[in-house]
């Protein structure tokens, strides 16, 4: 398969759509990306590795860091981890409290602002220096060290995350959040201001594609754990948009506001794609589209 | 692979579980059903059939029979049909009528209650005679002529259908349905009163495994539609359990309160299991567990 | 007090909002009201009566029946009444199902539609001729035994009521009504459909301002019933404008989408006043101007 | 009417209730107070004062203190506060964040916890000194000076004020708070934290029987404004049971978790009574049953 022409024909069928879109906005270290900025990069299993244009330009991972929280959480409290989280698509916008309130604070997935912030209080809870360990999974999984947090980016969600700040409280209302609310918000925060390219993003999805043993940075997880994680990027990776994009590209997958969006081809490959304009469900425009051709181009969705 | 030991093993296995869970007792006709039974059958894109047990009986297919109303009308009005039906999972149980208020009246995905009266509506508005017509596809899906509707089933299912007739007029009041409320309920339970056994849903789902053309009763669907079909299948397929069938089988599937279950492993096999007892979300618990059984032994899931 | 005066007063200073709103639509019959037409009239409970203006024309009494079906209810049944019906305000739409849903079937007052029609439900279980009994209540409340249904209204409610319809089968399958769902709401819709006028609902209304035993075909309240029943209309007579009502009125009250609204002065008097168009909340915007300049003019509030 | 021998009564007709329900315990400040108490005492606007048992213990108001600063508040904006707080029945607990998302913030009427929150914000942006502001107010309308803040009891609702503090931040999401969270909150609490005893309680609250000019610490209200606030607490003033409290009492009302209730009779008294025992709706069981005996017996509703 010639992925290399392959990611640059998807770019030229997608221009149309080049200023479609708005990019994050509600804190001003996102509002100042230039928008008018594409990379794709798609690493198989066997090694290779595509990419084309701003494929290294870093930028704000946002949600798909909480990829890592939930394979780190995964890894330590195995199965038990479902007894604080639960797996099962949310069906409304990803910051919604109703859903909270009905299910008495248990968060419906991992992917969820809510679920996320569980995650994030449990790996506080059980490792000695979360923030270096969160850090050294990443440079584990995707080879590259000077991957760092943005700690302004981090600062100013929290100075703008009113909505969290509801969220973590309504959680620790409901006696789910084990440490101090403003250690584990800013915890998250951090864990979302990691900046990285699709190169990199690639690499480290890499992992996730099955084809080699999970043994990173000392977090293992077994080959049936990791099928269990990309069900749930799956069912749960975007929001409102998780049948959408389980539709139109069919594989598991995970997208962040920063306008970065990752999938994996289990047993062939890893993709990552960015580009900061986002529609109206918070996922990026030329990312959505760029994804539902490469596997209509190849014919390889899991489907 | 050697699918017979491999199904009467799992039988052995989840043999604790033979006593769990209840059957249907909302209408006289699922209540009266043996809850003791059990069968299984799976049929390969090469063209062997597996079964143990009451792989032969007959079974009321109920919520199953929407996937074969989605094949229709996707065949019929293409990408169309999603203007007036999502692809989105629910979130709630599959009868809640707030998803509907709240969307004003477009159900959420093909497989809530909501969802699949709309499309019978579509299918008596686009359709000369509904009736002959699904039963005709279900034919040539299965290659046996003697499938039929219980009328009884549907009659019964009709006189306490207090709220699917609920869902029905408030989709109308939303002008979600074009015809006479009362046909197209009737419509939908006959639909769901189909009976088959194991043996004939597995054939009948290999279509839906995408090895071959898909042309069967004159309802033609590309290769790439049978991927999408698939993808709503694997979020949507299992009311509010969803994910977690994702994370536990990770197949695409679709189960029904008759207590059947079928799922789909892309250009490999189609299967299907019956068991009438289920657990507290409406899925069989037998057949969630031969299921969840099946892909970890054969490691065989789509991830 | 010059009660003449006041109406007249009162008219001119509304004149403003003549043209505001519009009058309801989603019947023919009330559809072709003409809506540039107002009446008012009150009652005294020492005999007199005040009107000015259209008081002499009938319209549809419309929710305005649901305090006479609560009256005979509760008469009939005493206390015993709210085990089937709440007695709290809705705080949503007055036709939401959610709150149905949410509460397992039980309507939270007599006032919304769900609760109406499960009253209705109930006098059909109580009484052998319904209908007459009813139509006879009015007669002998008003004074008038021209008073009637008006079957075109009621035929056209059904024909179009599916959202009643959706709410009446939902109660069903919550186990809340014991007839047939077609007649309860056919009877519901007849009750909705009786045409009166300004100064036959004045004196109708006499009866609810305490000041004489009520004992009126046949259905006898005491004097804390009547209290009570005020205070059923103080809370929750206005749909969602309830809060509204109370807080520049201060009178109890209960208003009809035909446009007409009845208020009472307990120990003073009755008022009833009718412009079919109508505000965003399905209220009579010079209803409601007119009865804030009543009491403000006379100091007549509760409070 | 011999008040003082109907207070006693009352107390011996409702002393089978003494020992149910539970004293709220959310905080342990409240949790300590002997829940055995039971103190009521009923001023007339001629001057007359009566009083039984624990009348002159004080204990913690808590959302008796909303009425207060409501009346700061529409003295000082008028009716323009009503752009910033709504004036509906909340139809549903007192602390439900769900209505909040669906109205985008805008509490439903200033009686539940987030109305109370954003008026505690409206008084810190107009107020120099809120603190003085709001004590000086109560001093004037009791006429006692030695009414104080218990701010150990503040301090306790801060501690564990979760879920307050959810709502606060939701309602800073929306824009509806101007001011530094915390310390809205900490106003908030500080205000619920006020201590006064029956005697107190109805003494300020003869203020709102409308039988005087309203002019107290300064803040000045009409005799309209005082309708219209008695209207509000008689929709809104017992959260999810305000049509059961209109229903059994029909008065004007506000209750607090401290155990307190206090009533209006316009033109007539005031009543306060306490007994920490809440039923299940957070209203203290015998004063519930007190009230409902008072305008009983003297058949003083304002029905």
């Amino acid at each position: 398969m010639d992925y290399q022409k392959i990611l640059e024909d998807i770019y030229q069928e997608i221009l149309p759509f080049a200023n479609k879109g708005e990019q994050a906005s509600y804190i001003p270290a996102l509002a100042k990306v230039n928008p008018n900025q594409f990379g794709i990069a798609l690493t198989t299993t066997s090694g290779e590795t595509y990419s084309y244009l701003q494929a290294q330009t870093r930028f704000s991972i946002q949600s798909i860091s909480k990829v890592f929280a939930l394979a780190m959480a995964l890894s330590l409290d195995g199965e038990d981890l479902w007894k604080i989280v639960g797996k099962e698509p949310s069906g409304t916008a990803f910051n919604s409290l109703v859903q909270l309130e009905v299910e008495k604070g248990k968060p419906r997935n991992p992917f969820i602002n809510a679920g996320a912030i569980v995650i994030a209080d449990r790996l506080m809870t059980l490792l000695p220096d979360p923030d270096k360990e969160f850090l050294g999974f990443i440079h584990a999984l995707s080879g590259t060290e000077s991957i760092d947090y943005n700690l302004e980016v981090a600062e100013s969600e929290r100075e703008y995350g009113y909505l969290n700040a509801a969220i973590a409280n309504l959680l620790k209302y409901h006696g789910r959040i084990e440490n101090n609310i403003e250690d584990v918000l800013m915890f998250y925060y951090r864990m979302c201001s990691v900046e990285m390219n699709c190169i990199e993003l690639a690499q480290a999805f890499l992992a996730f594609t099955n084809h080699q043993h999970f043994d990173f940075g000392g977090y293992k997880l077994s080959s049936s754990k990791i099928k269990r994680l990309n069900a749930v990027m799956q069912t749960c990776g975007f929001y409102d948009e998780a049948g959408e994009f389980s539709y139109l590209v069919g594989l598991p997958g995970k997208s962040g506001v920063g306008g970065g969006i990752v999938a994996v081809h289990p047993l062939h490959y890893s993709v990552a794609v960015w580009s900061p304009r986002l529609n109206s469900k918070g996922n990026s425009v030329m990312g959505m589209k760029a994804l539902e051709l490469l596997t209509t181009y190849t014919e390889e969705s899991i489907f």
